[in-house]
């Protein structure tokens, strides 16, 4: 079987944000085992699971990969739309656009530490769209 | 219900290249609701999706990943395929080696600025296999 | 249909490791149309698929990532659990937490020269967890 809804998650700053609760009541109740797949249909932002406890992950996982793409590279052709858009774009391949999390017993089956994160990689990102598709 | 179908993307040079419309010509027609996922048989190519307008989103891409994993690092070990292929194979895990795509309304339910690029990482790559398999 | 199951694979060194065989003994008979999910419940490891043949490759892509994400980098807040914390969550989000392979004719369908990878990016992980999903 196979169920799919789209929602918003609201505009956040530039970084990484933990949002497990936000996509948890944002999806129907889930099958007894199956898949779910997040989509975000942006291509300056991403999905990835990471560490859920300490918000310090979050802080420095903005820093390297600020580091790792940096702004303003003198090579950079792709300029007009702000100094954060060509990074963006990179940062949102690098961490890709979709992720997958098995359901087990009716619940998502993340280790203990995993949570969803959404990574913004603009400084004015706005809503963002995600399709949740369900497989079961 | 599964459906799954494998083909070949034309020889191209080194860099992104948005192939999007090649995808969808080589696809069976879509059903309702449901998934597609691409995978590519390579370790030295890659699937990503990205920015469909600005084609210096792409050559941008290319010298971005240039400078994240460069040619000739004296310590690569791996050097007796040639200087593009131990960074080929970098590339392809930082941008992962398939992509997941909602179907929605018999449609790829893409952001309207997404597109599907495929990463070439070796100058002579040769044409590439892709394994489409469409849930529903 | 969907077939699910959860094993643990054993504790490795620092590094990339081709665990191709070790996950097909660990999962029941394949369909003969499918995909396979596999899940790594874990946030400082990750998997994906690359180079099975010459173990430099191996070598090589453990350099990479540790010149890509350095340990001690004067910009970390999180490193009261060791130096080699803050840059494996770092890695495992550039490497994905998930891959999902095509099964063709009751087997895995990779390239010739695909397998897969345990990313074991701490000195003592321990055994990981992973989560087989299977859909037909």
């Amino acid at each position: 079987m196979i169920e799919q809804t789209q929602f918003t998650v609201h505009a956040r700053h530039k970084g990484f944000h933990l949002i497990t609760e936000e996509i948890k009541q944002s999806l129907p109740p889930l099958p007894g085992t199956g898949l779910l797949h997040l989509f975000i249909k942006h291509t300056s932002a991403a999905l990835t699971i990471n560490e859920n406890a300490d918000p310090d992950v979050q802080a420095d996982m903005e820093s390297i990969f600020n580091h790792l793409v940096k702004e303003r590279e003198p090579y950079y052709e792709h300029t007009l739309e702000g100094d954060d858009d060509m990074p963006a774009h990179a940062k949102a391949t690098l961490t890709g656009s979709s992720i997958t999390i098995p359901i087990t017993d009716h619940k998502l089956n993340l280790g203990i530490w995993q949570g969803i994160y959404l990574c913004e990689f603009r400084h004015h990102g706005g809503n963002r769209q995600i399709v949740a598709t369900i497989l079961s």
